[in-house]
């Protein structure tokens, strides 16, 4: 019985019940439940019989749920009461010994931190098959030349491996940002009851090595009040889904006619509803959208915690929705990146062609002329003054000639077109993590000695 | 049969098909069929008898999904393919023609508009509806004092009549700014095509009438690019969420024991599953804690339009989710508003013990001397003096004697000790606007009008 | 003098006073006290020469600003205060009667608003000059053929008129956008006081006229805790950034080598430090760049107004400088974007070049069968598999022979090879806004209405 | 001289050039410019004499720097040209080789690297300061009694220190935070060249050392592309803002005449404009204010990441004004906040008389049930009922009498009055992190020592 006297209205039970979503927590609350009561027990709070039929009840539920068989109904408010409201079907009024010692407000924080570890850990998985991904393409593709843009200008050539393992390097600092995250749920905070701990001679410390917490959160009204390990996840979720937007915006870009780089294979494009001829890459330009949305769930949270006095307020339940949402996005989307990029198709020649482009040597030319002793803001001077000849007439650079060269330095002769012609503008990038074959091998081991 | 050989990835779908989410454009879907078909029809471009087979197989479509009989499955991509594959089942392969002279392209523009309308609409109602329980709940408290606040400092003392009807103008530009939406809305996309028009002769203006819309898009590729009328509403919402936020930060401060001013009925209240004797006022927090959503989800759907080269790009498949999650929040969260301000208490005597704080009448001293020739600057130096040597001890402004006014300033009569005793200082502030009783009746009077 | 006995902490003071930013103000603090003291003196609140020595001391504040000769002091703690401490050293005591029957919280709304409108105005200004730079642009490209793509693959081809006017209407809504902006300003609030109104007799209806309100803010506790407006102008800035980032975005694609569609003039270009060959899009790129700058803006402005009880709190301040940054940033872009489109050079072979791929005509062939009798979606499907067909082939569509046709439909004949051969596909989009010659040149008529 | 033959236009430049905020960059790029010189020193690519004359140029920019009498010019363009035109000037030609095998993209991802960390040790000294000042006023209100609140309403009562001490175990994890971003910058960007790599012999593990960076980032477009060490200072910015905005909001709720805990200094504290006896506690307004704007940033930078091809594209150069800001903005709020707390009077007789209302005390009823056998979840049926009956007649716990609570439950005798009556409710939470005094002590010693 509750102490008021009439009825919840049905729009407040809309606005303020959270079964319709937190029914995934299940899990998670009964895994805390099973480690709960065992504690109780441990401590003489609950009997041993208790103990014993109390964990049969959750074991039952735990079936049900696993087998999809648990019926959430929509009058249980939230995935604690379905359970206890379950577990006493089954148990009998012993069910009503599972909140001793507990509060929702301790219970919720703890499921919560146990889901975002498991998918803190779960991101990690992904993003790991990602760069196993991205080095398998890295390692077909090791020597194929392709233009580096800045500006989306073409500026220098490198190897298609070395703008892949890009993508490598951004992925490893995701996976320390979501190890941060587990890190960040790893103190437990159960016991610390509504908000100021709890009448019984409860052991914390039990329970959190029971659940895999490497301690206990230091105090009970921070334990309720605190939701920084979601917007960490939420954080780094964001981050990373902009790293996949940038791929999926490459990947976008590449399969235009105009660039010609890649294509996506057909199990991964769709079709148009009235063009017959199109290819669409849509999932590369998913991966590209989804960026925005986990950084607005973040945004959200954060403005959901601004300003909220100490300790448990209901606004709280926001975190949840904002959390799934991110989780669904974020692993849907790291799958969909690793089978993308698995069936994608590049253009050799179409990527080399584009790398030939003569103009990005001019950097190799002023670098020419710095060995032999022009300060480099001269030499840049020079070069840039040869190409604004070559371009305002319609030009090369290797179709100026001698005489030409000489207007501008004295020190062009013709290593000049050496230069030019050679293509070694690739390899002669040898300084450590630049795009030399030798260089991108170095990092194809370290990104391999990475991925274990 | 589609051009590609290899059938898509179980992942991409996953990511790709948006029938999950948009089945709830079915209704406008199939509206702008029935409208597209009947002018295919009169314009000659499909036969008299494909019209009534394919009219009478959307109407038969329409009562499916009315009656939540329709299925929609997994593999029918998207709302679009969904119904006109149940509209080929029904009427045959004349369902083929449906797609005549027509784009999925022009074809959600103009689904998202209609849905668009409709839900700028419902909004405009709930507004009316919580504009007129706080107008009731003013008529009812009319003359209820309580303090005004400023830094949630007592600052001047209010009528609460005056303090709810701030509410009300508040909600009153946001009738304005859901209006504007409906006016974004009114252009129709449909007829577009893909993006350059279509290669038959349509009449877009009949079925802009036929459906509502004011005009229609004067250019087929901003046509289907656009998406500016979801973000109106969402910024639109996200203002609305905000008056709302504060609406509920106010009740929650209220409900506190400090504060005592109000109290929610139970029926908009929830207990606590350790605490017997709480009394939360859930509905209220909930009302705070939603607008940061609804501001996640604009800049969200801003991040996706960010930078997207025109056309149509799957990017912008992203505006539903968002929409449609905006649309269900701002409904519920204004429904509860006005189901919780109908049921709220308010307690006279605590607001106006709170109100009878002497403090706040120092304007009106600094005025009295105003009255008297001093320059405002100086008038509120030397109360501000007076109020130092009050607090400093321990005293009210009314316990300082006449011997200690007047080593402030000579100004300083028996006036001063009425201004304070008067409580006249509610009644006093009759500028236009201001909380006299007067001039609160003038408000209520425009806010009457306003709703009609 | 103050209440306190205390002096402010040097950090206290360098987080709180906003004289380092709101300075910007000035010329419309000026302007609401030159209205305030001519109503108060025609009220009677203060003397006849009262208001002439204020409205002198005033006018001479006013000139020291306008020839950025007036001096804000880090010590003035805002703008407010600036000026009435400099009125006051020019016009002595009599400076003090500045503040009657006004308070900060009605003067810094009506500061506010009166800023908020000019820069609305100055937005539509700017908005219009972009307007008629792509208008004539439009005009100097109208019959230049370009693809038009979805998914940034080629879809159908367009004329580069149809495109660029495709901003014109997305700049027309953000016309409209910024007028309701101005709307929204329109109520003034000076004379709602602190919250509650004044204690004076003033006429705030001759005030609004004075500073061209359309009217009164009807609740003076609404007055002061409103900053509605300036969310308005984040939202329609947020979204005219957004229009701007996807012009910057087709501008910088388009100036790569592999579309080479466009070059940007080099007053609106830069080089590189290192390449001496590079020309970079910088403008383009930073028109890219900005809108999330801008929405991040609006989300803030929200987060800051979230859940913040009525009336005035200090947390209000923010809304300056999220404003004024909004509002130089988009003032910038517009002016940006109007310059760099004036000297923007198209490549008109390039464009003619790409827009003749013929697969793109596929459209028209589908529609051709149409026109025979079979349904879209099963011409469609033909269509799809002659597309499979060519690409397998490594052909092009024309280069299948009669009987490949014939095994597809038996309607197909020597019509199929006048479809793709016409290059007609661009004047038989001649449905109402679409791209045919005819349709674009009427779109240039509205478009030249709009803008008078 | 450049490629270009037409000057910049001046709107390009307001819109192009950095100087006017990246000057705060110049200690950081002349570091690592001495870095840099003296490895290509070692390395033979330039000079012994280059190296000293270009050495003795920086040191001479660095002294301008400091002393605030470097001249940076608008025609600067950014730091790094303001620097290197000044070199020249004070070296002559040789000038011109500091930038030998070195771009402006790897050298600003340096810079900026070099900024980052900094200041995220500046953030971890504030963040400690502010601890300590928790610390020392948890110390000095040991045993101050106070309500705890879930929902804002009145829930267990606690020690005021044990509140204070949330707020020090919330920063703790900001340290962490924080810790992580100087993780994040410890990979040196610098020798990436443009994006590939340079084609010289450098030292890259050398410079690292030189300027303190773990190690060096593996891949040279992965390193010009990254920003994401800057996105984590905003995503931990934006968190341990939202910590002082709960902070903030408590003070405001706390300084209300309402709650009366608490009263800011004089020194943080301001008055109005109008009202002589306010004092406005706007420190902690502003604290509360501040958050959202962070926020803001870090949704605005991941919307200029968003999407963006590798490698440097000029939108990133965005990166810096909203690093800056937010640097700012924290910087400023944590010290605020410790000179807040410092100078911050409690009242302990308000405190002690809001934590002495019975109802909190109910849950302790229903732990005594517990104790006697019944499951919990009847307990605490059986104390809503009681409650239920108190609330409905007016009544306060232990005024109802035992024939009552007979009524209710048998187990209800003389222990139910003593457990209402022992103000023992705090001491009972003696659970690990609860509020009991040896819980509090316990917690402080752990908290010093993580201030070490």
């Amino acid at each position: 019985m509750s102490r008021f006297s009439e009825p919840q209205d049905p729009t407040f039970q809309a606005l303020n019940n959270s079964i319709a979503f937190d029914w995934r927590l299940a899990p998670y609350d009964i895994e805390q439940s099973l480690a709960h009561v065992r504690m109780l027990g441990r401590q003489g709070i609950i009997g041993a019989d208790d103990v014993s039929e109390l964990e049969q009840a959750l074991e039952g539920v735990r079936e049900e749920v696993t087998a999809e068989r648990f019926e959430f109904r929509p009058e249980d408010e939230d995935v604690h009461m379905a359970i206890e409201r379950r577990v006493t079907e089954l148990a009998g009024p012993v069910g009503g010994k599972l909140h001793t010692a507990r509060s929702r407000n301790d219970q919720v924080a703890t499921d919560m931190a146990l889901f975002t570890r498991a998918h803190a850990q779960a991101a990690q998985a992904a993003i790991k098959d990602l760069m196993r991904a991205l080095v398998a393409a890295a390692e077909r593709h090791l020597d194929w030349r392709m233009p580096g843009y800045t500006h989306l200008q073409r500026a220098q050539p490198v190897y298609l491996s070395h703008h892949l393992l890009a993508y490598v390097w951004m992925l490893a600092r995701d996976l320390e940002r979501f190890s941060a995250v587990e890190t960040a749920t790893a103190r437990l905070p159960l016991g610390a009851g509504a908000l100021a701990g709890v009448n019984f001679d409860t052991d914390r410390q039990a329970v959190a090595r029971d659940l895999g917490f490497a301690g206990v959160a230091e105090n009970s009204i921070d334990a309720v009040s605190n939701r920084d390990f979601v917007l960490d996840y939420l954080a780094a979720a964001a981050t990373c889904g902009t790293h996949l937007s940038r791929l999926g915006a490459e990947i976008v870009l590449w399969s235009s006619s105009e660039f010609g780089f890649a294509e996506v294979s057909d199990a991964w494009a769709s079709g148009s509803s009235i063009m017959p001829q199109k290819k669409n890459p849509d999932a590369a330009e998913l991966l590209r959208a989804k960026a925005p949305r986990i950084a607005g769930h973040f945004v959200a949270l954060q403005g959901v915690m601004h300003a909220l006095p100490l300790t448990y307020n209901k606004d709280m339940q926001e975190d949840k929705e904002h959390l799934f949402d991110a989780v669904d996005t974020l692993e849907l989307c790291l799958a969909a990146a690793s089978g993308m990029i698995e069936g994608i198709a590049f253009d050799r020649e179409r990527m080399a062609a584009a790398a030939s482009d003569e103009f990005p040597a001019a950097t190799d030319v002023a670098d020419l002329l710095v060995r032999r002793g022009l300060p480099f803001r001269e030499c840049h001077g020079v070069v840039a003054a040869l190409v604004k000849r070559a371009v305002d007439s319609g030009r090369r650079l290797t179709d100026l000639r001698p005489e030409e060269l000489a207007e501008h330095s004295d020190l062009l002769d013709e290593e000049y077109y050496r230069v030019l012609a050679g293509e070694s503008w690739l390899e002669s990038k040898d300084s450590e993590g630049g795009t030399s074959l030798r260089r991108v091998q170095e990092q194809l081991e370290r990104a391999r000695e990475l991925l274990g």
